[in-house]
């Protein structure tokens, strides 16, 4: 078994929470692969708390928007891409806890390894705390995802959103620079910047192909240019 | 619009809640034939709080069964076909607001119209409340099917369950009387009573077809008698 590379105190500052019992969030670190007690029964739980805080959030900021597009939106937010996404601004996968197995395919980059501890992290917080609790800090990861959610139209991805923004203002394209490719061939994750003219700001994304690097990259120039 | 034929008190009797804004139960109430304001959003937001409340539920009560055989248990509970059994018994169909075209159709009979009704009554509940509430009412109306829900076997029909109890005690098969037909040939209602030897309750169901009857006076059966 793997044990987690880093003191799991940095995890507990990037999500926002610190636990009373540290064992829960080791529980919802823990792989399948790493030991019969692991974290799918969490991700259950936390699955299910997610889309009712969503479900709120969206029902709230939304009060004109029919029933169809609340659950398109709320799809949208909760799916497997948008966990995976947030996990990895927090480098869940540093804290994983995996068997060997996963551990040597590269597990700790998997995209759905990530957002499922991500889920179970969720069902952690909550038995430590409350709901109230849990429903703050999954609002605060949202935060900006929220605001910027549209109702009736697909959800574009960020690499398209980036460069209609550009566009808009008569701004050149977006380039994507590989900057790192980490890994074996088979297992390779790839770190791209995102470089945007007359903007010296590193706009970094993780994924496990450089399309999947873009999009994160270009993700991440969204948020913090704030783009709508 | 049909108005509704019986007064709101009963049925906050039968669903065990007293509005504060009784607005809130007619919109729930509403369905999207009778009026522009609908109970479709308040149907998308307790559907995801009746997963969350069940899930929880679920993960507590079965603390070494895996989230597969959990997730399994969950969807038997929030099903459509449940939901319609469990607002069939507050007779949700006699209170909901159709149009015109629903009600002649025989609408407030419609399976689909009635669990979504549910779940609408379960949003409104929410926002003239609190989770806490809203906790607790689902869980009193689900009180004995989730004492008797089982993981890891399909979940039987209730016809199949009392046959095979009665069949371990040594009785009689039950037997199935239909007791009333409402309505025109093509939007019929069926009451069927199910009898039982040497038992001389009345377990009545009701459904849109004789099947859906017989399976909900079976399952009337079940839950009077205990059966686990």
């Amino acid at each position: 078994m793997k044990q987690n590379k880093h003191s799991l105190i940095a995890l507990q500052k990037l999500i926002g929470y610190t636990f009373n019992n540290i064992d829960l969030l080791n529980h919802a670190l823990t792989h399948r692969s790493a030991n019969k007690i692991h974290n799918e029964r969490l991700e259950y739980l936390g699955d299910s708390i997610l889309s009712f805080v969503i479900a709120e959030a969206l029902f709230n900021r939304f009060p004109n928007v029919d029933e169809g597009d609340l659950s398109q939106m709320r799809s949208s937010l909760v799916c497997g891409e948008m966990l995976a996404i947030i996990g990895q601004n927090f480098s869940i996968g540093e804290y994983m806890i995996l068997g060997q197995g996963e551990l040597k395919s590269g597990g700790h980059r998997r995209e759905s390894i990530i957002s499922d501890a991500l889920e179970a992290i969720i069902g952690a917080i909550y038995l430590d705390s409350n709901i109230q609790t849990v429903k703050q800090l999954i609002l605060l990861w949202y935060q900006t995802r929220l605001n910027e959610i549209q109702p009736g139209i697909k959800q574009k991805d960020p690499k398209t959103r980036l460069q209609e923004y550009l566009q808009g203002l008569r701004l050149a394209r977006p380039v994507y620079l590989i900057i790192e490719v980490i890994g074996d061939d088979h297992e390779q994750e790839f770190v791209v910047q995102c470089k945007l003219d007359g903007d010296n700001n590193r706009y970094l994304g993780r994924g496990v192909s450089r399309r999947k690097a873009e999009q994160a990259a270009a993700q991440m120039a969204i948020e913090k240019l704030g783009i709508k």
